[in-house]
């Protein structure tokens, strides 16, 4: 049995699906929505969440800042990443973990789910605009490393961009003020415009 | 000039800096408190935060779940990590996502700074409170993981281990609904007694 790679349409997953297929890894790719209850994400990963890579061996991944690097690794000396212990790898390494801890866990999240952080629903709506203002504040800080270069490290393409592709589209529709990130609207062309993404995207539906 | 990690005392650098010394690693360690405006840290980190990386070529990697990786594959072959390619290093790498990401920007950070995610001051303990809420469902995961188990992977300890002892730390002082989780108290006692946490605790002051 091949690894398996649990995505859900419209979700961060999408990151590690596209390297799968920048990469052309023998890594099948499992749609399995969370919200259904009966999806198979929910007995491979107790936390319901996606992505989660199922091993030949059983063994049951989950985190974009570690699936990333692992099917990364499965193509060793691959551009997409670099040989552990370069400062290059670090980088690398540091924008996914900035990406799936500032933006997402940090920013979207509050964005998207403020029941988790306040009880009382009449105080959703200040939950939401001021989590958006954290939210734009972290996302400028990529815009402004963006200027004078084309992708986040090393002026080729890599998992880091892989995975950023994911929050760029989910920029597009949180509201105007998140329109004018010139660098971010340069990248999302960029991105949308690589034939794995296109496929990725295709076979999320 | 060696490589320089800059860390603050009591903040989420102590994993990396305890790591260093676990390690003996040729790694200066730089105290410089975010909190006071003249710190080292605003010019080596735009964002400044520890963990700060400083490389020897001038190159700067922040991010937990990068800095602690790189510091391992500075030593190859440590038994605190595990090779690039192996199941063992994606769920230490899983383990470190997850601490950075749930735990920490998602968790944490909400409880301890409700004004980035709501404006209204009213709102604070609100969002204080749930906050807590998911935060101490998120740490029951990790007690979960631990029953019969001595570290989080591999039965011995790791660079996972060395960051989950910045949060049972945190955690001790949340209040009472957080002092119940036998497995993390037992963590908690087995960190405390290295010595490499304990110099990291002393020179941190
Ligand atoms: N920290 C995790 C976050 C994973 C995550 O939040 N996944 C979302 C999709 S973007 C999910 O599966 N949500 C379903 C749920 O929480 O029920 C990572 O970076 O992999
Ligand atoms: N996602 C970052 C978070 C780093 C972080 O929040 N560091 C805190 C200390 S625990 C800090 O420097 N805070 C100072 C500030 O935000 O001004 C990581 O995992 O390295």
């Amino acid at each position: 049995m091949p690894h398996q790679l649990f995505v859900s349409p419209g979700a961060c997953s999408l990151g590690a699906h596209v390297v799968v297929r920048e990469l052309d890894l023998p890594v099948e790719i499992v749609l399995s929505p969370p919200r259904d209850p009966a999806s198979r994400i929910h007995s491979v990963n107790p936390l319901g969440r996606v992505p989660a890579l199922l091993l030949d061996d059983g063994t049951v991944i989950t985190e974009n800042s570690a699936i990333l690097p692992f099917l990364a690794d499965l193509a060793p000396g691959t551009p997409l990443f670099a040989p552990a212990g370069s400062a290059e790898r670090g980088l690398i390494q540091s924008w996914i973990g900035y990406l799936s801890a500032e933006i997402h866990a940090g920013g979207f999240r509050q964005v998207n789910r403020p029941e988790r952080y306040a009880e009382d629903p009449a105080s959703h709506d200040g939950v939401r605009a001021q989590s958006k203002r954290t939210l734009h504040a972290a996302v400028a800080h990529i815009d402004r490393h963006l200027a004078g270069r084309q992708w986040l490290v090393g002026e080729r393409f890599t998992i880091a961009d892989a995975y950023l592709g994911v929050f760029v589209r989910w920029i597009a529709r949180l509201g105007p003020e998140f329109a004018a990130f010139e660098q971010l609207n340069r990248f999302r062309e960029a991105y949308l415009a690589r034939p794995a993404v296109q496929a990725a995207l295709a076979a999320e539906g």
